[in-house]
């Protein structure tokens, strides 16, 4: 963790390898994207009409294309479209309007299991890319993510690096998290999250609208899925048209002055 | 809790109020926005000119626009702007190039201790729409909110709620969590999360780029922001124009069929 500890010295992070890549950035009509923002609000009763497979399909893709830690891509989109599984998912989320009306049912899924077998496919396609791939990249998916992720039996390697990290972080800034299973799961979350937004955004710019809904029995969801343990519900999407009524009146936020700090 | 246990039954969330109201869907042209997700890619080193105030404000302001768990926005967005808390940022992620080169940087914070008092705000806000405004709505933020939310002195009541969660949860859907700090912790850093993506696609729909940053000394941003204890920095977001060789190489994703799966 040598390279991490040192914020002055050059490190695996600080070092910017010499690369000719470039993607350009294409013009983008702004307008378009604000209407997406300013027009997408919790839609809590739907038209119940089908959103084309087409549509959900590039949503969810794009969830896909949201930035995630590392690249582990820690997340897992649920589709429910069977009847049983989806009259399983609304009675999980008590009958609510939003669920019971949703053309479209998603659950969204955090993984905190994935990270190594996806580290070690990282370094296997970055080996594959040849020799304009920066040594160091492979070397932060073989070295830094091994040691920064892994908790250990019970925990234990968290535990250690707890201390350790408090002691080196004396002198120097030093990473803090994850040392315990709820760290892990946080990271996979947060992750996660910026899909789910990527896929409510998504669903407003083709047509669609969509109701985000924490209100779930997590245990229950997880059965009907056959999620495995390492696993946390995100929240669950409804998605479709919007009703007459469907959104319960304007858009309400405190002052923003409360929210945005220039520091 | 009655009307949240109780899934085939109406309750307060399957019932509909009788509304008029009704926001037009606007037309929009859905290519602007894929060029949106498709062109965002994390960049780790920036041209350094400064980002237009008039930008930085808006991307901001759209950050508040995400969806949020019950409306109780327990979301922070520091944007960092003096050279001092600058160098202690740059410094707390390590030197790492893409804080380094950053036009702007912000500092994304999740807060535990805010839900309250937001939720205590939204019945008098409320309850001064005057009587179009659904009694549900109100009783929503007086009661369930609460009920819900508090862990009360040393987390006693959420460990009794585990017990009432579990015992209801044998017959009846029933909602799981939060029962523990670390659920309370992961609720707010999700809304913050969707805050957070929609700071980045804004600010690429704005001509910007920016790169999420999780590799960072939390205790220290704390310190430097002087962040209340109930806060969690939930990510670091450089911000600025692509230069050459800013982005380390193409997109890379694993298959989708991992992740998308149609149930």
């Amino acid at each position: 963790m040598k390279e991490v500890n040192m914020a002055e010295k050059p490190n695996i992070l600080s070092t910017v390898p010499e690369m000719d890549y470039m993607e350009k950035a294409p013009n983008i009509d702004a307008k378009e994207f604000q209407k997406v923002i300013d027009s997408r609000r919790s839609v809590r009763v739907f038209d119940g009409e089908p959103i084309p497979e087409k549509v959900v399909n590039r949503c969810l893709e794009n969830a896909l294309l949201a930035p995630n830690s590392s690249n582990l891509q820690p997340w897992k989109f649920f589709w429910v479209h069977s009847d049983e599984k989806k009259k399983g998912i609304v009675k999980a989320c008590f009958g609510q309007s939003a669920a019971k009306t949703a053309s479209e049912l998603f659950v969204v899924v955090a993984s905190t299991g994935t990270w190594k077998g996806h580290a070690a496919e990282m370094v296997a396609l970055l080996k594959k890319g040849g020799p304009d791939i920066p040594k160091l990249a492979i070397q932060y998916y073989k070295k830094i993510v091994p040691f920064v992720y892994t908790l250990g039996f019970l925990g234990v390697l968290g535990f250690l690096k707890r201390f350790l990290y408090f002691f080196r972080g004396l002198s120097a800034p030093i990473i803090r998290e994850p040392v315990t299973r709820g760290h892990l799961r946080l990271w996979a979350v947060k992750s996660t999250a910026l899909g789910a937004e990527n896929l409510m955004l998504s669903l407003r710019a083709y047509g669609y609208d969509s109701c985000p809904m924490e209100g779930y029995d997590s245990k229950r969801i997880k059965k009907i899925l056959e999620l495995p343990g390492d696993s946390s519900v995100v929240m669950v999407v409804a998605a479709g048209k919007r009703v007459k009524g469907g959104i319960y009146g304007p858009r309400i936020r405190f002052d923003s002055g409360r929210f945005i700090e220039k520091v």
